[in-house]
């Protein structure tokens, strides 16, 4: 075969593939805490694909941006001068990151978590063989901090607080945590890999919300995805650390790549999703994403509406755009939502299914999608 | 500002940050085990830019794709049909899966390392707290396992074996470590990241060289990287398990994402790189990647002379395509390099530099780089 027709090919092979993909254009992935990446995004993400972070003497152009990138994302979560950050791959890999780093400052093993937390906090205890301790969560789904004294002893390692829940978007009460961890000189880890994006505009819009950054003294660590509501590509998360001279803890020498250390997981990373994220957050600044949060939170109410006016009830008044649905049988109602060309998730140990309402999602798609869901309930008998 | 100049703005000055970096197309970069992506690559890995690997129910043609590369690399490395693959972001990652999949099997933490491992067990190590049992290393700077039983006892989780080493491209003896590991029923890991893409090739062309893949009935794993000589983008790396069953030692469940459980580190992950690597190495094919194989070993075998006939010396005779000069001040010759603008490795626990002769680089560019190194080296007082 030619070269040029076996490209081609290989090409047509690949578009078959992809044609069976759902698409965030196409409004109808409703359960994804990921977007379609913003345009400028895909244009810088291509130029740097062959640059590599892992050796930065080789790439001291893509380091400065990736030095810009955090700079902006320290300064939205309010970290002090003396913060840095761990651009990683996404929510998880900063979990890991923060935990590994609080395990080695302390030296201990267990690690108190809410039971509304990622399921990369399992991954952590048997990863690094980690205890975890489960809080319960009050009425409103945040954790209920109530008895965490009694849960914290000599081997405490961290606690963490969730800043908008990969379930419902809850945010945990951060402030009295980071009073508890700042008494009692424990790591307090906030995983807001999705609320990072979000809250900082929703304060700054007025709204009336929990406090979850480093203007709360005893935060020590924050993981905030870009490639969320950050509306970059990707892999893009990043960890937030109060003090740079923590990375001396999960630093090793390099002693065949270009720099004398390298803290964190990855070694090897391309400065693609790093340039790309950068030129969104250059691009939206703090005003654009206050008018996307704001976009997000409109469809959201509309939505809660509109689920109300079918006779379903929401568990709880979402915080951010992730409602969810109460219901009998999630399973069958997600189940009948897929034939009907939606995906949404099903969450059975909530008895929900939860909708994201994320930027590629307007109100003329949920007008389309509630006729849907009304026929998808009825199936199932939950109307 | 109007929002098209801000755009073009913004690309200006990421393009004038990216100009400060080198670049594999200029031939200068001759110190790094990557290289620029195929064209095909490129073209493929932007169309599948927001797909998430992670949500495999939102991305089943994705997802396909994904199975057809783990085949292809399950192929290259003979592994038998009960193998499976995990896709990560490269070697590093695949390296803490394979321990911390050896560690849960065995519920033990000592790991045996030849003394030319990459630093990612030093990362394993410390996030892990795996104890480092290091064997030397012998003239051909191998793994010397004349010792090895000494070292094995109660607490050996695995013993890994290198094919391909950072600084040398060595490959240890596998063959003695696959029939002592299954003799013993210990984990046996290899590390090919770099050397999964050269070795099948090189046996495929008559080379008699050191048998490293699961045709040895004692490798249970191997990491293997395709954006190194697999020539395709960041991030792409495999670990490849002989037994898909283990999948279920390294899993967590996912209660509100697609598929009920996941394996592996990370959790969102684009199948962008994966897209990539399936065209690359379909593109390419076992002739293609034989082609490349033997161009990076002509240019090899031409460097080694040239820098004979300079009057330096190799550390030992390249069995893959990474020569190691041998001086007294590498990091003179190597600062001297930099600036006649080449970038090579120095490996001060060697007394040596690095020269990676990867596909980027040409028998013109080393006509181009004989003389400054003789130059740099003059500097230097090395000649």
């Amino acid at each position: 075969m030619k070269s040029k027709t076996k490209y081609y090919k290989i090409l047509r092979e690949l578009q078959n593939h992809r044609n069976n993909d759902f698409t965030f254009s196409s409004g109808h992935i409703l359960g994804s805490m990921c977007t379609q990446p913003h345009n400028i995004a895909k244009e810088v993400y291509i130029k740097f694909l062959e640059t590599n972070l892992g050796d930065p003497e080789l790439f001291p152009g893509s380091k400065e941006i990736e030095k810009k990138l955090i700079r902006f994302i320290v300064s939205i979560l309010n970290a002090p001068k003396t913060a840095t950050g761990i651009i990683g791959s996404g929510g998880t890999e900063s979990n890991i990151t923060a935990i590994w780093l609080a395990k080695n400052i302390t030296g201990k093993k267990e690690l108190i978590i809410p039971k509304s937390a990622h399921f990369s906090f399992e991954k952590i205890a048997s990863l690094m063989d980690i205890k975890l301790v489960n809080m319960p969560l009050d009425e409103d789904y945040c954790m209920d901090i109530s008895d965490i004294r009694k849960k914290i002893n000599k081997n405490t390692c961290a606690i963490v607080g969730i800043a908008g829940s990969t379930e419902l978007g809850t945010i945990d009460p951060i402030s009295e945590l980071s009073e508890i961890c700042y008494d009692e000189n424990i790591f307090l880890h906030i995983d807001a890999a999705f609320g990072g994006f979000v809250i900082p505009f929703l304060k700054k819009m007025g709204y009336d919300i929990t406090d979850f950054d480093f203007n709360l003294k005893g935060v020590s660590s924050v993981s905030i995805d870009a490639h969320k509501m950050g509306c970059s590509a990707i892999p893009l998360g990043a960890l937030i650390i109060r003090n740079n001279k923590w990375l001396d803890k999960i630093s090793v020498k390099t002693p065949y790549i270009s720099g004398k250390k390298q803290a964190g997981i990855l070694a090897t990373r391309s400065a693609g999703p790093v340039a790309a994220a950068y030129a969104v957050t250059k691009y939206l600044g703090v005003e654009g994403y206050k008018n996307i949060v704001r976009k997000c939170m409109d469809t959201t109410r509309y939505t809660e509406k509109k689920i109300n006016d079918l006779g379903l009830k929401l568990i709880v008044k979402p915080t951010m755009n992730v409602p969810g649905i109460k219901l009998k049988s999630p399973s069958k109602v997600s189940k009948n939502l897929t034939k009907l060309g939606w995906k949404v998730n099903k969450m059975d140990r909530l008895s929900a299914i939860r909708i994201v309402l994320m930027p590629h999602v307007t109100k003329e798609i949920i007008d389309d999608f509630i006729p849907d869901l009304k026929k998808a309930c009825k199936e199932a008998k939950e109307l």
